[in-house]
């Protein structure tokens, strides 16, 4: 059975980036299956790719996922590779908390390597294109069998960069959540999960001081009307029928959020 | 041979939502071929992916064909798979239209399906993803040689829901005809087809009361001027050259259109 | 082994005209495995594209290069397949200056056709979708290790056309180079590379009358900060971190820009 690559990344599709990539990855692993998760991660947000990464790789076959949002390219952060406890996941990218909320989801790190010296990296290695120059060809090698020893020099787990992540809080009766993401129809994925909602569909709830009904789908509240709701990634979200969350309610990132 | 898969839908490539299906796609058939037609289909717009599956499936391997442009998922909508009569291709996504016309262009639906049952949703099923939970599931069964009897509760061809769409006519000398779709540039498919036009290319007619040229290329029109030329799909369209007939014109669709 | 296609145009991916070239590809070499490098290169911009290519294939492995950015689809253009002296490289695609930089690359044209009559063709032959009616089906064909003599009529590759390219010139100590391509963040490319640049990053130089500094990374400028860096493809570029070069320097293609 051929290995499968996932891709990740800021990189957009107007640009011959993701295509270059992909190149490197068929040089150096021909047989592999390579997935594109997404790239269109908005430019240099790293936890809206932790979460999409966190959100998807559940549902891909296990391999190797290549990750790249990368502010800091070119700069001190490391450059890693992951071996994730649950199903011998491998995880590549830059050590800037890209990766550690999907390893966590697997069992958490068991083994690591910095990229640093890694035998594997293109030459000359440009210092802003490390998805072509050093994290695609370190996939593409895992993807073969390589080693992970291999791929680097060891690391220690402990010392991976974790994102700090809102979390939800109870106040009485009240849920206190915030908003960690936005899809393209202005949907607010709340940090808040199933478990933290003990309302049935179709009852009425105040959020953000404004009338909004709990429902199962959209088509469960009027157009226009605020609806709560739990998404198909299990985190409790907010949306308006035929409308945007995020605009009638301007929300921003972290924005506090009342659920009463 | 590997089988092959082809997937359509409206979710566009921002989020991680096409590649999750993907994910979905690679464990129930590690070895399929996966083709995306396009995610680009506008929001909701089941015409729209309907006609560009139309168009589309001519020219791809027979194999599965998983659309997606769903409004109503986790509403009382079914969700289908169909063998169509010729090519044993079969169709895969919710009962709402999109699949029809696709199917009728190869001899109509042998045999069909409801998922509601299938044994083949992901569980737990969400009432907003059924991309991922029961269509790209059910996808990449059939893509594995499984049968379609198992695949759910057989269906009354004839109860499918058909989409209404408009039709071309004649009046006199008149042809009145309806934009149907629009492309990315402003060029405007209508519903009538090559036999539709009785005019050799460089002759000078009148489409909605403006004078406007029977071309083969956009170059054979002045930089600004109307043409109407047959479409790559064999359908008649209406272009500006070096711009766009939806703006020149303030088309919408269904939209009468008589040339003359 | 399976052979690589590689598949770069400007059809963009909102419509189903990518996905469908996909499926003459998967008709016609069903075991090749496909790349697509972009599809976002500006409407019509033969040198856009022809740059990207260039930048691209040295990452990719040898196999079919399809490349389709063709303002005169229709028109007496011809359409070539080209096989380059180098890694028996074949580049298919119109013959308007889009394929010849990345096949100078690799050692020039050693022999080609034109698809003018080729066999090949699908019938009936659009006057405006060549991607999927001349060059996928030829392209695919190639792939499959047929001859590229039976793909058309051989031609002088000395009859090519071949774009005209600005060059960068030295003024004493004043280099003048030119913008020749934007990513999507404003970035300039100009036509010098590195050799043209003779000083070490950290240096204050002179661009276009404005201070800017010579940089390794993003990382090494200011926010807002005009900086002159080697790109990952070996080209000098001109950036602004975390804003536009193309706009803070109201650029457009082509510009003299003179740096001292």
């Amino acid at each position: 059975m051929a290995a499968t690559v996932t891709f990740m990344s800021d990189y957009g599709l107007d640009d011959e980036f993701v295509g270059v990539c992909h190149g490197v990855l068929a040089r150096e692993a021909p047989g592999a299956r390579v997935i594109d998760l997404t790239h269109g991660i908005p430019r240099h947000d790293v936890r809206a790719g932790a979460l999409a990464l966190l959100r998807a790789l559940p549902y891909t076959p296990p391999g190797v996922h290549l990750a790249v949002v990368d502010p800091g390219v070119g700069g001190p952060r490391r450059g890693v590779a992951l071996r994730c406890v649950e199903d011998d996941r491998l995880l590549v990218g830059p050590d800037n908390g890209l990766l550690v909320p999907a390893a966590e989801r697997f069992g958490g790190v068991a083994e690591g390597v910095d990229l640093a010296t890694s035998p594997w990296r293109l030459q000359p290695t440009s210092a802003t294109f490390h998805g072509r120059d050093v994290f695609a060809p370190v996939a593409g090698r895992l993807a073969t069998g390589a080693s992970l020893a291999q791929a680097g020099r060891q690391l220690d787990p402990a010392s991976l960069v974790r994102l700090e992540l809102p979390r939800p809080r109870r106040e009485g009766a009240t849920l206190v959540a915030h908003p960690v993401a936005f899809d393209r129809f202005g949907n607010a994925l709340l940090d808040a999960g199933e478990p933290d909602l003990s309302h049935r569909p179709g009852t009425a709830v105040s959020v953000a001081g404004r009338p909004a009904v709990v429902a199962r789908t959209f088509g469960d509240a009027d157009p226009g009307a605020l609806l709560l709701y739990v998404d198909s990634s299990g985190a409790l979200a907010l949306a308006v029928n035929q409308g945007s969350a995020r605009d009638q309610l301007r929300l921003t990132l972290d924005d506090e959020i009342r659920i009463s």
